[in-house]
């Protein structure tokens, strides 16, 4: 279909009749493209081994593998002329490397079939995208860390609810994403690893009777192994199903990170500026600063979530060992890795360039009776109370700031005896905010000790 | 991102730094000049109806008309350059238009904002491909009903779990489809009718103090009304939701039809002969025609329902009015809409070129004792007997038939009369699977004469 | 790890072998005993008909009527023990009607299956589902229209981004929410006209031999027609799979709304409070009110399209014409079904309930330069500027007064007229708020009159 | 339209009005009872941590402990009353409690919040669904590793394209299932090392200042350590959407395989036998099993992966830390962690019970050509031919053979000379199905002896 088609109605749009509604149907070409690099380091790796193995003489291995070194860098170049008659990036590189070097060209097919071929390649990039996740996240953690350990003391309001619940520390807020990317790279390794299985050498479904060394193509390529069944090597896609659930689970951490900053920046919050390069304004009102980047971050988990949907219907019921419904596997996927890639980078930019609003966050952090728990864990343990009895107490003593219109650290020491009469002086310790952080020192905790011990795991970990 | 980007690691892949991420996130040129023609007939109503109204000159509006006919002009010709830094279709042919004309160029913009044109815009697109569907899904209906037609009597397996049921006919089976894809056309006529509503003039949100005149621009765009609420007008997305599910159901008939297809032109089955121009060869095994575009039509419920999918994911939870995360609205209904189209017309040429095996089809229906259930019948409605009660005395005489290897036509009536004395030989006139078929008489049951019934009415209905 | 969980490891889930684990999978009583009612229903007007046909006795089916009644009294008082030996909700109902009966009971099933049977017993029970629904929906648009007429002219912040973008009225966001709501209602009762067509007379997917006559018990179950082709009628699900699409776009309504809430709860927004019935508080911070109910609204749309996905996935490539996994079609749309009337339910009460805080949201409407645009069509209206001109000048007069740390309608004619020297001292009439508002007269603007028409029309809609 | 329908509209719905609608919105404990063993464990570790720690008297500590015991045996003896008034299984645990043990109930809660304990409660929960399901996995494993070693060297077709392509072994086809299931089961052990970090001790948000040991919990729950940040710790539900995702993926392999087995019991393949247990017959049809088990195995793909849409769909754009939306994770794990447990556990029964029919299958397998592939690997084997010029002289013979009517093995020497004249009567031995599997010895290929080798490894890594 033609990009101008999109208006018209049914009978124009396939002019051509049945067979090219059988050619855009069919070809994938139009994506398959983007394989290149790694059908042509597979094809390089399997003339190697057929050499190796004496099916094709070294010349024409060596023939093989030059020529194909030549149409990559014409690929790479833009000079390749790809064609939709030739369906697909295997058929369309063969052919023009037969135009380059003649026969030999020939013998590359041998002991292989585009089954095991295209799983091949498409492990390859998947495990390519993998890789680049993994730095991206990487990248973003850093930059997480930047903020952590700058505002490791600040304190904001902690939410639940987005009503706020106990004072925490910006630092300790930036850390809870660390853990979280750190999840998600955790998974991607463990996918490449399950993944970094050979398909190359399983042929159309059954395996071949050619000697071939399907141990020596596997290492060639960076795999760990062959795959060992062919045909599951050539039916299986769980490679793709799995770095897309990754990435969903991924595109929904950043999805609660770009909700915070849409909150934060408005008007209402003010707990952070973004920077002008990932914000849009307004000629009309320049004091507006659209969140905008952050706004399609939170929308990627859309089309990655809905890739994953998309394949995983695909893969439903599908009966062994190849059909062709999994051709619809590289766009899906294509799709979701650009996006991730992209909504990495562009929320690591934007946290390298944010600037937390420390005053208005400070502010924030003691509204609302937020050291309530502190003044009834005091309670426990200084008068040994039980918890439920505390906080009862606590609740008596909010309740009298209330309707004082006055916080907890105002209330007289009087008034607190009023309530309990075993309340003395050293309860007005743990009521500001920055008690209240100082003292949450448990393993994980908010206070700024802890918050810096977990940079510095994390500094050492990301080396 | 290049194409050429996709082996690059992180660090190379968005090489010129903050900016160039922004850009690549935020820019939807590269995906909403699609919506072009939509956007200058809005453009064109739009400035008609400011001068009717008086907001600016006859002659600046008949300026920007013409101006805006050279920009489509230009666009379909190929020749306009689309700029990324002007980031959207919009700014696009508003820059473009004003080259042409000059100072009324910005006129044009009176009354308007980008979230009432993009919202007008996009129905628009949307609203042209309801249009394209139906038509696609009555070329399909008459396909189907060619098909029925001349298989009208024609007997099958008619399956329940896969195994013989019941005898049907070939064209009771195709008319399934035939209301199926009814319901298609049905469900896609009731979105048209609801989103057909037009938004321009809502302008950002809040609607414009300029005495514009929404009933005319929506008029000439064919709309049946403006929407009645400029808040929900700019922030309103259930056009493309409702089209995304309404285009989900309708793979899902497709899948389901592809499935059959698929089974049916199994060496096992044989029930269908697919032509060579939706099925494709192996020069290796000539015998063996793969029915790709049947796989391909099944797995389009994939990525259709996953749009559907992606978009309610970005439209979850959003506040009013315009958020960012709507711009990935576009390139999901895009997708789905290009998708389903095409299944639909490579669906129709099958049901075009294919050819039922009419042997095998009736070899198959008579298998397994299909007509069991007419025997049963018999004995209810010639002995009166209650239901509960055949349905044992049939039990009894399959039993017999099996034990003696025969079918139930082929017992004696004296085997019959030693299960059950009453029996008579007007029994075996119900035991042919023609006679079976023909029974059915019951409003929409398969007998020819009612799926002659069907067809009939169906082709009244398409005209 | 606990001694008890132990006991939940493979071997003892399924103690009593493979009969244990084929019952677990395949009875479905203990969820389609909700079908009850529809059941009964159905098989009564059935019974009424085979009389009127003479294919039973009229005692035999005044015996099985009135069995029937019997039947659904046990059931609705809760005396019926349910079997699931017996499978499902139509082999319960009929098992205890023979034993009420007796031989009668055996002649209902006549000229019937159950695939015809359950078709149109969860037709009917959706569509009730349809009729509370809509009820739910209007009950909700009742609230937001009371909300909508009290608050017509009280003004808040407009949001694009999350920031603040234009002044708005608070009617004029309820009845946003009206319309949404309103597009909900229409979807289902257009997904109500087209499901209600009765299949019960498909019988097994042939038809019958039986004269039965299906517009009588069409008619008699408020079916508008019987369905037109009996493979169909026993392998559609469209009828659940619209009702959940459906839904899922309204709990996507909610779920924005539900955001809203939440957001406006904030101590940051303070926008509304949601009265204590819908919130949850804490004894210990008795100033919190968490909004528990309208996060777990804008929770429900997780369950609501997760079932959408489920059936969806379900009947992907399902030949026809019943295959037993339909059977997973019910548990789904129960739950979603439920959930949504709880979701309205909620919404309804939160909405009557909640009491917006018309302080906070006039001084959030002013702040942040809200009336630019009013500026900027003031010059294109009184002194004919190109409304791209008028933007510029009017980013000019907004960065004049931030520097001034003055909002606009703060500035001096002078400094106005040393931006351009036309502005006259009327200019001052656009710039406050209200005066904002009450400008924006377009039809579905946010002028109070505008709304108040919203109001009067939907209104008289509602009745 | 019913009676009893009517009862069921919105007015009767929640008749006891906004609260009762809000206890039906809010309340947990219909669900959450499920976790009452990991909740009791979890607060019993908690107990002797703060007892060693000296927060609680070891006398205390101890009295709770025990009171937990009994409170658990209450729970499991089906005694204890659960109240909806105290919404969720730790209050229901903790009231309890207090009635059997007084006042050293109310120091249990010292140092934790509902938040950290639910998120323990879960975890564990979990993670024995982690364990049952690959135990459920195993199992299933063995089974098909039984019938791969007994028919390790049956041929039967093997498919692409649902069309027959090459001759496998019925042990290579059963072999691949293994492999996914095995892939399966790695994915969940990776889930359960990245999960097994403990959330308490992380309290509310902010961790406690109460001297707690997280260390000491988390090993006395069998976690590897305690979660790194609080704030993460509450709000993270990874582990639920992992365990989603795994578990979607392993029901898209059994969906697979329950197409394969419902496809092969039809009549028209007859390739396997199930057995009745697993079957679900007709009284009238005696000679039909329907394939219920494996149809409804092949729809659970359709309720777990819709779980897993719920639950990323409930979790998108949620600001940290906890919000009450978080709720909805539990129903939604429960029932895809059951329904994956009861697939699993048929599969094995249908695995272990089924019958392959070697006849049949080897009638297949030879049909269609399958070992054209043979004869051109014969072709670059022995005459050195280029594999695309070998692919050729195939296409020549099978087109003469098709032409005679015969398969390839019938041809004549003469015939086979006649299209080229270099072959030898040599060639005959690789066109028996037998001589083809036998050929593909390659690593993972269909030969008998690559089968056995892959069987001997998995019955090692099993034990």
């Amino acid at each position: 279909m033609t990009k101008d088609s999109s208006n018209q109605m049914w009978g124009g749009r396939f002019a051509a009749g049945p067979d090219a509604i059988m050619e855009a149907i069919n070809a994938s070409i139009g994506f398959d493209k983007r394989l290149a690099a790694q059908d042509i380091a597979g094809s390089r790796a399997h003339a190697a081994m057929l050499a190796t193995q004496g099916i094709v003489s070294d010349n024409d291995a060596e023939a093989i593998r030059e020529g194909l070194l030549t149409v990559l860098s014409e690929i790479e170049g833009g000079t390749f002329e790809f064609s939709t008659a030739l369906e697909d990036i295997h058929m369309n590189v063969e052919a023009r490397l037969k135009e380059i070097i003649g026969e030999p060209a020939g013998r590359l097919h041998t002991g292989r079939s585009r089954n095991d071929q295209v799983a091949t390649d498409f492990k390859l990039w998947v495990r390519d995208q993998i890789d680049a996740a993994v730095s991206g996240l990487e990248a973003l953690q850093r930059a997480l860390l930047t903020q952590a350990e700058v505002g490791a003391d600040w304190v904001m309001p902690g939410f639940t609810h987005l009503q706020t619940a106990q004072p925490v520390t910006w630092g300790h807020h930036m850390m809870a994403y660390v853990e979280m990317f750190g999840r998600d790279a955790s998974r991607l390794a463990d996918a490449r690893a399950r993944m970094n299985e050979c398909p190359l050498g399983a042929a159309a479904l059954a395996g071949t009777s050619f000697p071939i060394d399907r141990e020596a193509t596997a290492r060639d390529l960076g795999f760990d192994r062959p795959a060992a069944n062919s045909l599951d090597a050539v039916s299986d896609r769980d490679f793709a199903l799995e770095f897309l659930g990754v990435a969903s689970i991924c595109a929904m951490h950043l999805s609660r990170m770009a909700e915070e900053l849409v909150i934060w920046s408005s008007a209402q919050f003010r707990f952070v500026t973004l920077s002008d390069r990932f914000s849009t304004g307004s000629s009309i009102m320049p004091q507006k600063k659209n969140p905008d980047a952050a706004e399609l971050i939170r929308a990627k988990i859309g089309r990655i979530f809905g890739a994953n949907v998309a394949l995983m219907m695909v893969m439903k019921g599908l009966p062994l060992a190849y059909s062709k419904d999994m051709q619809e596997d590289k766009e899906q996927v294509f799709d979701a890795a650009d996006n991730l890639m992209l909504a990495l980078a562009a929320m690591e930019g934007m946290v390298r360039d944010m600037a937390a609003n420390r005053a208005a966050l400070h502010a924030a952090a003691g509204s609302g009776f937020s050291t309530a728990t502190d003044l009834a864990d005091w309670l426990v343990r200084v008068l040994n109370m039980p918890f439920r009895e505390a906080h009862h107490v606590t609740g008596s003593l909010v309740a009298l700031a209330e309707s004082r219109g006055c916080d907890l650290p105002d209330l007289s020491l009087e008034d607190m005896q009023g309530v309990h009469g075993a309340i003395t002086a050293d309860v007005f310790g743990v009521l500001g905010v920055e008690n209240s952080v100082a003292s949450r020192v448990s393993y994980g905790g908010t206070a700024p000790e802890q918050v810096r011990a977990q940079v510095a795991r994390w500094k050492e970990r990301l080396g």
